[in-house]
């Protein structure tokens, strides 16, 4: 009997494939469910020795990313076009986060702009590039700390904005409550969040968005 | 020197326009705010000994609602054709804050369908309306207590899936922090939350949403 | 013997005199410190019912506002000058411990400018006075739910930076925690937080910031 | 004098014997109560390391399971009949929980079956072995992140139903809590939780609900 | 479109019949839901104010408990036999929880006996009553404050043990997290917990346990 | 069946007898619990409604104090000797918890002196009683806030320090965490801390203290 | 210009000197603070790294224990007579703590007897020695998960009991926190309670309990 | 696309000058920062293994100091004349976080004063101390575990007071959460806090109180 049940039909049901969610898992643990599959598969959170422990033949089909510890297992979707969504980030730690969204739209086969270091304690970094972000659908805004960024774009600009809070900081901010809870609390209307650290996550949700423009069939691609 | 100052084009910048959160305002400033105004205005959190205090002559201007304790100060929005969002609840105590989503909606032209009492403990009265949620583009969750219902449904539903927890329950989910918690832990991706007891910022969001799908000026409307 | 004992000392040694707060104590116990005294007195928490069951004689000696729910026992002291601390609030609710602050630095003989409702969901309120915000050397900024606004001053004002979180809020706000640390974990350097709903406490802190510039030998005054 | 006292007249009184906390235990504090008694004993916790530090001796009378950190000291229980437990799991992070679970059970003389992943996210998973499910007396659910699972199979199966909150997940979920306080706070009537990856004391509860469909006397078993 | 959904089938899937939580409903919510339906239903968290505001001819129809605030719509269920339950309390402020559970059980058909004001501060109100304790299937212990009580039961008795914390007590204790926190932490082995206050889930998880002794089919009965 | 059942050997096992906490109790089980025993008892947090619920006869039986919510049923133990025991506040509002202590004592025959308001803000206060202080075997501090009046004495006087938090205070010191945690942190050694706003616990420890200096046999004391 | 200052006149303050708290310090610090002072000093907190890279000459003016993490610098004072301590554990885990309280009164000349592993899931392990227990001034208590030892012994001994809630456990007992809650929450009267794991504290609140049976003048000892 | 945006505008918007925040940032990133610039820079947060893992040429520009993981990269502003600032220590372990204060301080131009291990614990060493802590406009105080010394000596100073808790401590005072609480809960009027061993954010308060006495245009230092 094994430990795994892969939902190869979510595709069909939501639109985007199945993916793994590695931390926690054993390299035999991983190894064991490629072996098993032939549809594309995300990896999320395959840190560098989980990846370095594969088995060099798996190692080699995988598009592996150590800063935002994704991996491809099989071949992204085609590009559907210019990116419709950008990706914020308050200051150079979020990147991390900030990454794992763009991979999980590139590998659904939509681009991302990367919009970095626009934090509100230097105002004016934002406010050059406003009209750039008014231009996009989603918004995906990655933050730590007091997150006042999600904030402050709620009031200026008309896009979806999935507000992603990140563990960055020390203190009362600390694992990043902090940050969720002044998303959570912000007095800009129709902010959305998601878990502490979840580009991922972020990234689903804006394809959800993005398909409701478009309606189309999704399918689980075959490796 | 007054104590507010309403944001009178933000429906401009962001496409939908200004509310007043009346929790905490006395009649008297609640009073001055439409005085001192010519758009339509959305009145939230406001209570029935709040809009009882009104001037009758407030009063009369307000198509006021107990349950949500919203009022429309002048004309909502036309509608703008069929309901693409549905407001959907785990619970019968969970109407209000689905009612609050609705009314939102409604003030700014979106119509609304509401599906109530479909949380997982009896799981049929969610499966033999799967089709139907299926087909919109924005589903809200209202769900307190545990706050399974959004990660069932995010497994069963493309569409954008807005969960906003609820203050419903006792002991370990007095207040809501365990219905939030869940959804944002949730297995299903993709799931977006607001803040406990948010109706209006989920239907904000849903705004965002269906404005992306055909993009259009907004702008604040005279009473 | 008596419950309490004055620190009537108090203006000699750190700058400004001793505050009653009333919150808890009975309309007898009030009345019976303001019978075993002479010097001037601020009072704190005095809620109407408090201020209402005192005695009317001692009724009369009082100031009393009860928007902040403050009384002067005896004189305040002059006017210093013009105003070197502006009092800032993001919303109208935030009006109360606003002027909890204004009244505790007039009592004292400080002047204070009033800001209201300048919070970042509309940035241009903020932008469009921040000449003048740059001209205080002190600036109480008193915000709730997310408290983004002390953030974006950081980055934008010269002066110190006084920043009160307030309760104002619902959710994971409730009770101004997410608030209170949102301001401590701001990316803007120098913020510095008082408790909760503290107006009192920030116009203290201004209090020895403005005692610095010009050093003079405080003293408790006879009412 | 010694450390520790063993509760060796457990069995006869509650109905299972004694168990070894192991974790925080030094390798000669384990040696040393294993030495000192002739009753047959579980240890739970035991991670390899201290496995590895034990006497050789010891070591070859342990039936180790490293997955589940538990060992038999002396035979377990003869098997009581066909399984009347089944262990499910949410996801296959939560499998070394559940272990935990089916070796306790097994060292008292009681078979459990294993399904595991069947979370909700894809819930054709579960809804296939639904008949499976209702056919057992006692199900052990071991479930992480926003626990939906224990709170669907409530309304689905009659059984017993013990979840587990397991410590899977980051963010909010981070430690458990969140899963733990869904579990609690569940619409669904009668489920029973235990501590965030209590696989033993689960296994433990399941003990003393089989216990009372066919009485018996129990008693420590020598090694 | 009504606002709620009775899940008539619950007994048939999982043994006993659906109820109804009245906090936070209206008069108006729980009158429509008894015209509504023809099957028996349990009402809990039934407050006096609500009892006394529904139409007189619904009152009468119930047969209400104001301490557990319980009301039966419909007959309960005959009796099955002796008490196979006991309900244990730690203190006499945990009496209306402990009856909430035996109203549930009555309700379902289930007898079950009372065992008062045993807490540990004065151990031998415990043990001068352990012969009777050992001889039930399942015990039901209500305690706030410490909760030590469950933690020493489970050491001395063999039957199952369904831990019910409850808010009774002040400061650390307020809410009855900490009751809550000491039973999930018990070192005695195979204790179960549900939510604070919860006396109707307890009730529930007995019935369960009962129902595997000697399975039966359930069904809903008509009023 | 009763719901109670008094300790009545409790003083003859440690020292003092039962008490009865009426917080949550009926003025009927109050009652009924003074009509069932003839041993001396202390009532605890009996606020005034209560009191005045009582029977006309029962309330002449009581010797009650209002501000500290205590009562005594029967005389209290003669005085022992001049005071061993301090009970100290920081503030005013700390007074009715500390006498709660005083009360507890004076029933089991200790006398107490009360020293109020001598909290750190205006340290000269404390300074100038600290022989005073100096000379109490036994100091009960009840102190809110910050707590930091505990710490201080710690390092300055050489009895035994019993610190009881309370729950005055307001931010982050609702409810007293802030005060209790600070108390444990304290840097000054061999603080000892109760329970938030328990007067009654101080005191009894405080009785286990004194009695360790010249033990006796206790016995309940008829009424 | 040095980072401490050493509290050398405590013993003549408080009855008991000056003791180095090493957790954070460096080795060259713990040096320096050594070689400045000539009174004897307990040292707490110091794990086997720290002792390891002291220099070679003062590692032999110590006495050091590796379970406890203490350190004699100069000699104990001599012994007062025959132990009126018990230092008691629930566990074996708990023994590190009650070692750190057992040396710290050992370095002050008091014995302590030590009584490990009498918890209450075998509550026959207590209550055998329960003369013993009652016949000792003072009981150290060191209970970690439920920390329900404290309770039981508080309805059952005379003597003063400190408890010590310590961090062994997992889950939701993670920290110590739910010991400690359960503690300072007990319905057994006057039971006090340090930090979590504070062995050294407890040990320094029953010094100052002996030190009111038989007061005298406590100075630092000269190495 | 760069990761980061300096805000080289800083120190004339605001008075002193931007800092990068080193914490979890690569070699790589800090590397790229530094050769992207040549305003003078603080780094902060900067450990040792980060530290030596910069480029050789890097790090002799580097003016480094471990203890308190600050650099200065480019000269310090010159001195602007003596202390004003003194930088006060409950504990030694609270140095490293004072350092960092006098490190930023330091970089701007402004000399402080260290005033170490003063905690209240043996007030003495506070009190012989006072007059010249009397004598700065702004006394910075870290401490941690129960924060009394800010509280202290916010009654006996006039200056400006920023206090600094620390994460030093165990159980309770874990991460330093009450040492924060206690600051903030302090009965001294007009304390000021900032985040958990936040040096550098006390230190940036500062320089904003030194500048309102003598203002000036501050502006970026050249390399």
């Amino acid at each position: 009997m094994t430990d795994f049940v892969l939902d190869e039909q979510r595709a069909g049901r939501i639109g985007f494939g199945e993916a793994v969610f590695c931390a926690g898992k054993s390299p035999e643990q991983i190894a064991a469910i490629l072996d098993g599959t032939n549809i594309a598969l995300l990896l999320t959170r395959l840190d560098t020795h989980q990846f370095t422990a594969l088995p060099e033949q798996q190692r080699q089909r995988l598009d592996y990313d150590s800063v935002s510890r994704t991996a491809f297992f099989g071949a992204p979707a085609p590009l559907a076009g210019p990116a419709s969504v950008a990706v914020v980030t308050a200051g150079t730690s979020d990147v991390p986060v900030a990454r794992e969204s763009i991979r999980t739209l590139r590998f659904s086969g939509q681009d991302a702009a990367l919009i970095a270091d626009v934090g509100v304690a230097g105002l004016w970094r934002l406010m050059r590039r406003l009209d750039e972000l008014r231009s996009f659908d989603v918004l995906i805004v990655a933050a730590g700390m007091d997150a006042a960024l999600p904030s402050v774009m709620g009031g200026l600009v008309p896009g979806v904005i999935i507000a992603v809070p990140t563990s960055v900081g020390y203190g009362v901010a600390t694992g990043g409550q902090a940050a969720l809870n002044a998303i959570l609390a912000s007095c800009a209307p129709g902010l959305l969040a998601v878990n502490i650290d979840n580009g991922y996550g972020a990234a689903c949700a804006a394809l959800r968005v993005l398909a409701c423009r478009t309606p189309s069939a999704g399918s689980s691609r075959v490796v």
